[in-house]
């Protein structure tokens, strides 16, 4: 049975994302099998197997996958077949961290400009992006072709700069301010909450019962 | 029928989180409603009614549930009835950014440590926390009682450092570096990995089929 890509439950999503990574430098012609999949990733073989039937039926049995089509079928499910064009809100100690991380763009994200309300830190360019006045936010992402935000702002300033960038246009926020942004239908967003992060570890140790 | 906190799925977590969020700052004397907390996150009542049960009947039918019952209920369910005694393990940006961040302290994580592998970073103190040399690992951590490592360090010393904060007895490791540690059962660890977050919400924005 061939499934549609939106049957794909977004839990099996970061686990296409580290099967991606793994065959990303590996040569087009080779052969990958579930058992190497699973050897790297810890997930079971099984596992493998089934998160792959997702899309349809494509392995070659007691070969394994073709990693040109393993790697065309995961870069198109998770939409990196096409250009993300990439904006940075804040340019704190971790939207600084965000532009210096190595990566984004091999994976097809492209940080192409960065924003501060605070003026003294406008007019920089780091890395090779230029820090722009939020007063300039439609121009810039206009111009630029700009799809996709980063939000590294202060909490109490999320959910007015997240309608901003919304009336621009924006559809893709990843949020790392602490609140539920309020988002039309349309624009799709992922928190990463480190406070929470922290909660869950947290918790998954006492669960575990070793701390004390 | 009360479960055992065990029990609860790792799915449910950050909603606890949420919860103990909202009534973090109320009166432990009051009342607050499913809906009230519904209305707070955008989950439906009867979804914070049922992750609310996961831990035992102490909802008032027709009133709610008291602050300070369901406080120390969440407190004790994501182990935030302990101290956790947090080292930073990197000071680049992202540990410099994590290193800034208020919040961890009040819910029960404090930052009381941080180490660099570069020289010419050690010995300053920033927000209060002394950057120590990555070789003093083990006396500064037991001197300290620390229990939780963040690990802001390039992927390629990611598992060597894990090994070495295993070594020293951390249980509970939250790792940002983009690899996935190899932790012995009794040791617990969250991953935060930006590019997956990003391929996520790629992921997202293609199946909404709103992006072109």
């Amino acid at each position: 049975m061939t499934r549609e890509p939106k049957k794909i439950s977004m839990k099996v999503v970061p686990r296409l994302s580290q099967y991606y990574r793994i065959i990303y430098d590996r040569d087009s012609k080779d052969m990958v099998s579930s058992n190497d999949l699973s050897v790297a990733t810890g997930f079971t073989a099984a596992q493998v197997r089934k998160d792959l039937t997702y899309f349809g039926q494509f392995g070659y049995p007691g070969k394994g996958y073709n990693v040109g089509e393993l790697k065309g079928s995961l870069k198109r499910i998770l939409g990196l077949d096409r250009r993300w064009r990439v904006a940075i809100i804040g340019t704190g100690n971790l939207g600084m961290a965000l532009l210096g991380y190595r990566g984004f763009r091999e994976q097809g994200f492209e940080i192409v400009a960065a924003f501060d309300f605070d003026k003294r830190k406008t007019g920089r360019v780091i890395n090779g992006v230029k820090v722009f006045d939020i007063g300039q936010l439609r121009r810039v992402l206009e111009k630029n072709g700009i799809n996709m935000a980063l939000l590294t702002i202060p909490r109490n300033s999320a959910q007015n700069t997240a309608d901003e960038l919304v009336k621009c246009g924006i559809k893709a926020i990843l949020n790392f301010a602490p609140v539920n942004l309020k988002l039309p239908s349309g624009v799709k967003a992922r928190n990463i909450d480190m406070s929470m992060e922290l909660e869950s570890l947290s918790f998954l140790s006492v669960q575990n019962g070793e701390q004390e």
